[in-house]
């Protein structure tokens, strides 16, 4: 009797110590911030950096988009800086790609340093904007969010799935943006905290659907929106192969305009964060460095990168 | 035969499963980005917000000391972007404690709100500045501070171990610096970018003690260092309980000197960051922002928080 009440018990045990495990495992991963954590986890067990989507099945997140967040950058006091508080946001966004495009005629030693180091999957681009354009009342950036567009639409293609952000390199960002964007199916629109002179911008909606716009600047532009606001499904990109952001034409504040005509029309926006009613990026933009007290003489006995 | 074969295969069979299990879990704790990524897991999992430690044992994290880092703000236009960015890369750092104390006479409903989502353990605190006080040419963020050193000797002990640093809302950190004051015995200093008129301010080293500092204005400060370059382990704070940033014949730019004389010796500092020589916190300074086309008429039909 007793011989067989110890067998049994020994076949019980140890399957009950397996339950136990596994539901505390699941417990573990499943409390908290949802996906941002268990991806944040996931990725980084997959190895920091990768071009490749994560194997499929091996975590939840292997299923979403991947989000393509474009950023223009150029040389300045403050560069680093700010790559600096876009990685530490960025790395925290399960499914993420950053394309990076400097401003420049080659790749520099920074930002490729930067990138090495950042911990996010990355492409490194760069082109140079000629000198014609660098004029105050000229749009920026152009060149570099175009070259981004061309490497997408040759490295990408109509079974990947992505969202595509234009995510300038000052601007702040909430993780829950990422989220918004994620479910992206052509256009999606958001509000814009601090722009065009006023505390946000934002789309307004009515049954669903963009009817106008809250702006303070320019209300007759087709879409009266930053560049912060919006998200493009990759599909769009690609089976829009000639939507580009024009030079000849061009006016500051109507690049956002003249791209998304191309691709869309108002009525098919898709408005995200509660449709349009909470601010979850703001355009913030960090002072230029005084640099007066810099030494001629007298300089640092070594080389320190900032 | 056959059957004590059986019972066999099935009394190992869980016990071999158990292994496996154990080690997988083990194995996806452990790879990657070291403590970082680890105890971001596990201070997820052990719930977003606690001020009690994590239990030893649990996590290698546990046995880290707190980081507190103190973050007097404001309200103004920016705020809730400088604290998103501010939040989005705290809630990386292990073992932190934010203490942020607003300069106001009741606490806002913004940062309230704002601390509660953000998913790093914190204890929200104000005070308000003075009129008086309020000038250009006076040193700014006293109260403060004097409220949050107050606060850590309230409640925290010698048993506790900690490192206080001083986290003003603008700037900018890297995750590396975290890891680098983490291990300050009693004051640990290291470079400041983006400050002073210079790319960057740094104590200079030799053999392993400082012993003066590159700086652009004002060389003749005890400790001509910036707020952010600065730690100071816990015991120090409660040891030295009349330690405070001073109002009375304190000037601009004197504050960080003023109050670390009261605690060490220059010769006693330890130089962090590779002896000084790598830059990895920002003095970086947001935009005022333009609300000029904020509508005194027509406003928004509904109210959004930015």
């Amino acid at each position: 009797m007793k011989s067989v009440f110890y067998s049994r018990f020994f076949i019980l045990l140890p399957w009950v110590l397996i339950v136990i495990i596994m539901i505390d495992v699941d417990t573990k991963r499943s409390t908290s911030v949802g996906h941002t954590a268990q991806s944040y986890l996931s990725r980084l067990g997959n190895g920091q950096r990768h071009e490749r989507p994560a194997l499929p099945g091996k975590n939840r997140t292997a299923a979403l988009p991947v989000i393509y967040a474009i950023t223009p950058t150029y040389n300045r006091a403050v560069q680093k800086a700010e790559l600096t508080r876009l990685c530490n946001t960025f790395r925290q966004v399960p499914q993420f790609h950053w394309i990076v495009v400097e401003d420049a005629n080659s790749k520099s030693e920074l930002v490729a340093r930067f990138l090495a180091r950042c911990g996010v999957p990355y492409t490194h681009l760069n082109v140079f904007t000629p000198r014609r354009f660098k004029r105050i009342g000229m749009p920026r950036a152009t060149e570099q969010r175009n070259t981004a567009l061309g490497w997408l639409r040759q490295r990408r293609f109509l079974k990947d799935s992505g969202i595509v952000f234009f995510a300038d390199d000052d601007n702040t960002y909430s993780l829950e943006l990422f989220e918004e964007m994620r479910s992206t199916r052509r256009v999606a629109v958001w509000p814009v905290g601090l722009v065009g002179g006023r505390r946000y911008e934002r789309p307004l909606v009515e049954k669903g659907k963009v009817v106008g716009w809250y702006t303070g600047w320019r209300a007759d532009r087709p879409f009266a929106i930053d560049m912060a606001g919006f998200a493009v499904n990759l599909q769009v990109i690609l089976s829009n192969p000639r939507a580009v952001f024009k030079r000849r034409g061009a006016k500051p504040g109507m690049q956002e305009s003249d791209f998304l005509k191309q691709i869309t029309k108002v009525e098919d926006l898709e408005p995200k964060a509660n449709n349009c009613t909470k601010v979850l990026v703001w355009h913030t933009r960090t002072e230029k460095v005084n640099l007066g007290n810099e030494p001629k003489l007298h300089q640092d006995s070594i080389h320190i990168e900032v």
